[in-house]
């Protein structure tokens, strides 16, 4: 009965993905230990950054003004659209610190299993953005799956009467990555695309 | 900059043990995406939680209460103590929901290389409880490595002119465990402590 909140907040952290019953109770109990320092400003910067956070109406980034951080930067190129599944894709290139052009995220991937359909993703969107914004380049950077795949080719021919050059990453050989333990996929693709030295 | 809260709440979360840089970016995703569900209630529960735990002034285990609902239950005995390092032992212990006394939470246990004296436990406390509160039993649950035998036996001798009753958990073969993947000292102890069938 007293143990009340704890409880209910050892089950809200086990549901967030990665953490299980016993890591929430880890994570709980370490909050609980250092109630000043970490749950007051834990709890109101949950609550600031829900009341703030925002999609991006350009490229559905979230942010937490209307038109994300990538998209109002003057220095980015705003002619090339590296075409993501998932904001944690962004964030995952964006890591990398090389592209400078813009993103658009399309909220997932066509699948017949999950019954994702065209119009369940953010690929209008897109294509408006191709007509209206003198795109140049697309880059697919979706996954190297089947349904990323999939979703990349679907958009392609939905391109195909803009002018537009449409690309994607390079898939091969991890940097650090052995051989030994690659799947024959991933080396066959390597060998396909290899290049003189 | 503006994805400046975002960035903050992923730095605030890999700071919790079992969530590092990674996961914590997968978690604030999760939360993001079910802002109305999750980021609301968790950030209150967090605020809640936070202002009404409080350290029970018999036993030290963490409610929201300063007696804990453990201490006040009369159904228990409050005559045996079961000595435990921390509150997730005291967790772990009430979940094989047998045990129908109560506890008293050390806080830690002695370490010379960590440098923790008798002092920064509530060793003193537990000695007033046995003095003060017709306890019979004290049953040491404190982790099988060295400190938390050292700190069991250390207990002990400071009890001795007491009269208590001094037990501690058995040591053997975990349920479901298998011989050849056990080290040696438990396999001695388990052999040590064999019982007739």
């Amino acid at each position: 009965m007293s143990k009340n909140n704890i409880e209910k907040l050892i089950y809200l952290f086990s549901k967030i993905p990665g953490l299980g019953p016993r890591s929430s109770r880890r994570a709980v109990l370490y909050l609980l230990k250092n109630k000043e320092t970490m749950m007051f400003s834990l709890a109101e910067l949950i609550k600031n950054t829900a009341e703030s956070v925002k999609n991006c109406i350009n490229c559905y980034n979230i942010d937490s003004s209307s038109i994300c951080s990538i998209c109002s930067d003057k220095n980015r190129e705003s002619n090339i659209i590296c075409v993501v599944e998932s904001v944690a894709d962004l964030w995952a290139i964006e890591r990398g610190k090389i592209y400078k052009g813009t993103y658009h995220v399309l909220g997932g991937v066509l699948s017949a299993i999950d019954n994702i359909a065209p119009q369940d993703l953010n690929i209008d969107q897109l294509i408006e953005r191709v007509k209206n914004q003198k795109i140049t380049e697309i880059i697919f950077a979706t996954n190297a799956n089947i349904e990323g795949q999939t979703t990349a080719f679907y958009i392609t021919e939905k391109l195909k009467d803009y002018d537009v050059k449409i690309s994607q990453l390079a898939h091969g050989i991890p940097i650090g990555g052995e051989l030994d333990y690659l799947d024959e996929g991933t080396l066959n693709a390597a060998l396909k695309s290899r290049h003189l030295f």
